[in-house]
């Protein structure tokens, strides 16, 4: 087989076998094909497509290019869950111990990423002492143990993946549906789940900005996961302003504990229990969402999803006092509030814009080896559909620098969109794609 | 000006500004923007094209991407001549000493090329001694002395286009129209010629396979010329068998030499009339082709156009005597006859393998480091329409390596498709576009 071969097809528009897609992958996972073929290649595909065959050839490739973590002994309906990413996306931190305390055994690896803050790894690792680093028997026996662990991607995950990933951001060639698709799905089948839940977000903070495209990036993941045999579900959400109330590393662990501790934000509360209830419909507890709902609510009364999330820390070395108190975090140099210039009610609060407010305060991270500051970011006080009168505050600024918390300060008020008529709250779950 | 924001245009079928590739061009020449970027924009050019505006914006910015030619000492109308490529295509061997011994300068520089022969001076550097290296000032001062200078390209001519060629080699992005266009005529531009005939080739043994094709880029051209303020003139001829019967260096020196003495094969007497008649009407000569044509044969038949090609090999250090005695050409070790097999008339004679055939004996280079054999190669005997009883000769292998040319006569034979029914013989002038 030859890579100009392939190219030339998919230039000419036409489909590319399952063998010709393997080759691809792996010869370019191991640097048989170049870079710039590669790239010639992904423009082809951006431009003339994929049909589900070969998106679903892709995709498998993909997981199938590196190391894969075998699950079995956990049963045949061990279920992941996976964001597409937004601002303040702090449910993985309270979902996973929620769904461990039900029964479900939770061994997640999940990414740092790059963006306007850090992974999920990095957020938690904000308790001192978590060691998200340990080896992947440790990590199974956690699981056996006590039902839950969580580390980051300490295996060779789909590297076809990461090395196409990093391409396609070079070349954009990044908002295409097929790709997108078969990107997030083989690192979930690379991680060794046989059901998926994923949350699909949607809006200014988020890579799919209009519902339509959320619904088609849902459709095709369901279909790629049918063909690949792995049982998908897509909550669609809202994520035109933040979710909950904190953005930041340990700011939103803290606000992950206080609603494991029962005070958790509406909106948060909806993505739970939704998100939940399908994890635990296709972890086979139950097929009755709204008794999934029931169990989740009960779980986190009765503080078992709490004292699992305990659990967890300490199986993984965190100090578990910091989760006993929350005021044992460190906390930013300079808390600035921002206050209302007007009264009214906001109307909008455009998510990607508090990212990287967020992010320029040192929050996330832009290269691999940049360090993220764990105590930098915002708590928000008033979201969407909120009154305000002049002079109330309407957030803080967590700052190390006074210079860059002044200026977030400045770009955070102009972010309020503040109107005199009565703003409706946002819906939170848009659709169930299934 | 951002190189993702280029090629997302692109990308979504949008035409780019003259300074949106001037900034591509010259941002790839100093290596600014990666091959796999470039390869991304190539292959969105590719798939969704260019208009004539972005094409000429591409030939030009590729024309000075680095040094020009300058030859407007010669005056207002220096006309230069290009082939699209072809098998046995020795044309301007010939040519240019006519043209010269008509009066008009000729100042060429030409490449080496890949493929199944050498390239012109590759060719003419089988005559011993001759220099295809003088430098610039010697090329000009020869021209001024004595109408005529041929070298290799010493400068560093379109260097964007040089480079990007070689990428859409590897990309199966080399047989699009505007890219092939604007890579043909921003050499001739950086060459420094002000009016351009192009033998555009069609056929089995030529890029364009097709009539249709061959036009259509010759209309491209000629409308890239008219944007570039260069009178352009495109001769479609035949290449669906090669041209002459000599195909190999030394061989297709000899059928030069031997062309200019008055023994001409019909097929190349026609190429060298129609190409020639308006290169001297570009020249400024004469309007009148029939002319143009006649002025060529008298050339020819009284000497003048051989001593011009004797004076251009004395000027640039070659040994005359061989253009004076063939016999002196080193021969192959081998010359071995390829006979026919049954009676008939030749229908087809397949240029592209007569080609590859005579690549495979060691006439043509694949990597630029490549030595090429000057003295391997076909000469045919017969050709199409001609008529052919069993075990005539209808062509001669000339071979280095006896294994290699037993090969080669078989491969041969079977490239001779022998017929019982008359067949007529192929028109060599398609049609002038202008």
């Amino acid at each position: 087989m030859n890579i100009l071969d392939v190219i030339a097809k998919k230039r000419d528009n036409q489909k590319l076998t399952k063998e010709e897609i393997e080759f691809f992958v792996n010869e370019y996972t191991k640097g048989n094909i170049t870079d710039y073929q590669a790239a010639a290649l992904v423009m082809a595909i951006y431009i003339n497509g994929m049909d589900d065959e070969e998106t679903v050839a892709l995709t498998i490739a993909m997981a199938n290019s590196g190391e894969m973590l075998d699950l079995s002994m956990f049963g045949k309906n061990v279920v992941d869950k996976h964001s597409t990413g937004g601002v303040g996306d702090k449910i993985s931190l309270i979902l996973l111990p929620i769904i461990a305390s039900l029964d479900v055994p939770v061994a997640k690896m999940s990414g740092r990423g790059l963006g306007f803050t850090g992974g999920t790894i990095d957020k938690i690792e904000s308790i001192p002492g978590y060691n998200a680093s340990i080896d992947v028997d440790e990590f199974i026996e956690n699981v056996k143990k006590t039902g839950i662990s969580l580390i980051g991607q300490t295996m060779n995950l789909a590297p076809a993946d990461k090395k196409l990933y990093a391409l396609r951001d070079t070349i954009s060639c990044v908002a295409n549906i097929s790709l997108i698709a078969s990107s997030i799905m083989s690192k979930k089948i690379a991680a060794g789940a046989n059901k998926i839940v994923l949350d699909v977000t949607c809006g200014s903070g988020a890579f799919m900005k209009t519902e339509k495209e959320a619904v088609i990036l849902s459709k095709k993941m369901i279909e790629l996961g049918r063909l690949a045999n792995r049982e998908t579900v897509c909550v669609i959400t809202n994520m035109d302003e933040p979710l909950g109330y904190a953005v930041g590393n340990n700011l939103e662990v803290i606000e992950a504990i206080e609603s494991l501790n029962g005070n958790m934000p509406k909106d948060v509360e909806e993505v739970i229990l939704e998100l939940g209830a399908y994890m635990l419909k296709l972890a086979g507890i139950s097929d009755n969402i709204e008794k999934n709902k029931e169990m989740i609510i009960e779980s986190i009364q009765s503080k078992k999803a709490f004292n699992k999330f305990k659990q967890l820390v300490q199986n993984q070395g965190g100090d578990i006092s910091y989760v006993d108190d929350i005021s044992k975090f460190e906390k930013a140099k300079y808390i600035i509030p921002v206050t209302a210039n007007k009264a009214g009610y906001i109307k909008s609060l455009n998510a990607e814009k508090v990212g990287r407010i967020s992010g320029d305060l040192g929050a996330g991270r832009i290269k691999k080896e940049d360090k993220i500051d764990e105590t930098v970011g915002i708590v928000l006080v008033k979201k969407v559909s909120d009154k305000v009168e002049k002079n109330d505050i309407l957030a803080y600024i967590h700052a190390n620098d006074e210079e860059k918390g002044k200026q977030a300060q400045i770009e955070l008020l102009n972010n309020y969109e503040i109107v005199e008529q009565k703003v409706e709250p946002q819906k939170t779950i848009i659709e169930i794609v299934k």
